[in-house]
């Protein structure tokens, strides 16, 4: 399988996303301006798979500097962190994952200055620190990924029709090329091809950054799962003709009473779905899920550039000066989400009762 | 207004859609080579457009050879139709509309032999049909668009709401640049216009060709009508918020039941329609019925080139070799549709009885 993210002993290797679909090339990321670099041209992407790289992109910044005291080198650690978060200044999941490696940081010096740890000591203990928690939040995306994976290969295992074979339906690229392996809505599919299961997939193109034909149909077809690009404005043909058993798709947000915001489109995949009879399953790890959000009428719809409509593409395929709207994400009520994948189960209406049960119960 | 074909009094005055959107260029086409040459490039495209323009193009290449005898005349007549045909072999209402000038021509020459007109008169005689015919068929498609915006602006302004504005979602291009002048879909909101109505459109882009912000966007703005360039994938959204009070589209082909076959994508708008309980109209000429077609089940789905999803706007735009299905056009079962526009009149469910009596009524 494609790896977006692993530590080879010495470096960070990604797969280069800017050279998809058409090239599979894997850099080495051996230090932090580098990783800036990375992040911040798109090579590494997605939420989960960002604060993992940037994770091993603060112990690559400071790896050099073992021999300071350890005031200079926490200093150091604090600067990397500052330096690396200037990469992609919307992304929220970047902040968290460096703060959480500087807290590891700050904790062994917190530790060491009660204890009797010899400053040399320190350092070494905080530069080992960062390594660990960096490689834990990639075994932790691994883990939480292959946990929706095998909830929802039971799933779709029960969708097996006559000839055996499975098809499915997902809109943009909740896939392993945006967390570390597996992915979201992907990790199903993949788990269930381990599995046995004789899956193909129509991957919508999703207009306007079309992520669907250029990463999710690359992810798939070089893991080895029969893929087939459909326009978005394709998928109520191919539900009409009975060729889709069910949709499964991503999520960014879930709000408390089970409405999904998800990429533009989705809302009308699950439309689509729904008149035609057909599941659909949004994979959502517990992460997602925000309990603080009663519905998802709170979900502020983010506008975005018109450009990428009238001229994502290369030429420009509007008038000028026409009036675009661009909304990036869209709601569908819970009343359309037949299940959320997560990695403790599956969940199902009534979401406000059966989501609230997830987070009581510890696990 | 834009007008797509124009007679100037001794040229064929054609605005041409290769420079659209960003450009409004009219070429003045005076023989038939250029003629040929503009549908094959596809200057003017559209079926009644095509139609139209042929036609003048048989006038075109004769109208240099009334020295003729009626016998050579008449061969060149049917040489330069074989010529023209040859632009667009897959274009039916081409052949349509040059078999029509051709039949034209000859029943003058066959009234003439029995009668003792002098050959010279003849000649001239047929060239006026020619030009007649052409300018008949003009008029024709400007009465039959005309009409059928008449009809669909009195639907449309029922719907007003309270602020007197009436948003309209369409699909594809079924406006003046596929006709003469006002289009079938487009039709009425131009007439509308007119009448003072206070409109705006959501255009779907319509991938893969995009024909939506290409040429619905531009012939709308430059006509004076407020428009909206979406996703098609965004239709959904723009409907959840209220903000479509109707949807209304062109078609291909409808059955006798009913069944509307356009454009793909046409399937998916009716069906997020019906959700969100929004009238679906369809904008269908009579000559675009086919009583001898039981239902939609019966119309074949063209499938396209799969390089004009992964290829089509400059880039490629998935991987190499990738599996793709891009049919062409899909089937909105009548159930979904709320009246069909025809410049005889609106027509509602049950199809299958209002559709029979729309044809025995001679009107």
């Amino acid at each position: 399988m494609l790896q977006t993210i692993s530590w080879t002993g010495s470096a960070a290797r990604l797969l280069d996303q800017t050279k998809l679909p058409t090239e599979t090339v894997y850099v080495d990321i051996t230090d932090e301006r580098q990783m800036w670099d990375a992040i911040k041209r798109l090579v590494v992407r997605g939420a989960p798979a960002i604060g993992v790289a940037a994770a091993f992109g603060v112990y690559l910044g400071v790896r050099q500097h073992a021999d300071d005291s350890a005031d200079r080198f926490l200093k150091r650690v604090d600067d990397v962190c500052a330096y690396l978060a200037t990469s992609r200044p919307t992304a929220v999941n970047l902040f968290w994952a460096l703060d959480r490696v500087r807290r590891a940081a700050h904790e062994i010096d917190g530790a060491a200055s009660v204890g009797s740890s010899p400053p040399c000591h320190v350092v070494r203990d905080i530069l080992d620190a960062l390594l660990n928690e960096a490689t834990l939040m990639l075994e932790e995306d691994n883990r939480v990924c292959r946990a929706i994976g095998e909830h929802g290969a039971k799933l779709i295992e029960g969708l097996k029709g006559a000839t055996g074979r499975i098809d499915l339906l997902t809109h943009c690229n909740a896939g392993g090329l945006a967390t570390v392996q597996y992915g979201t809505a992907l990790a199903p599919i993949y788990v269930g091809k381990e599995k046995g299961l004789d899956l193909h997939v129509f991957a919508d193109e999703t207009r306007p950054l079309l992520q669907g034909s250029r990463i999710t149909a690359y992810e798939l077809k070089e893991n080895g799962v029969p893929v087939t690009v459909i326009c978005d404005s394709m998928a109520a043909t191919v539900m009409s003709q009975g060729k889709v058993a069910a949709v499964i798709v991503g999520t960014d947000r879930v709000a408390a009473n089970g409405d999904v915001a998800n990429k533009i489109g989705t809302l009308q995949v699950a439309i689509l779905a729904k008149h035609f009879n057909i599941p659909f399953y949004v994979a959502a790890p517990t992460s997602s899920i925000d309990m603080s959000l009663p519905s998802g009428k709170q979900i502020p719809i983010e506008e975005r550039d018109p450009d990428e409509i009238t001229r994502g593409l290369g030429r420009q395929t509007a008038p000028d000066d026409v009036e675009v709207y661009n909304p990036a994400f869209d709601v569908a009520p819970a009343e359309l989400v037949t299940a959320l994948i997560t990695e403790k189960g599956v969940v199902r209406a009534p979401y406000d009762q059966t989501l609230r049960a997830l987070f009581a119960n510890p696990r």
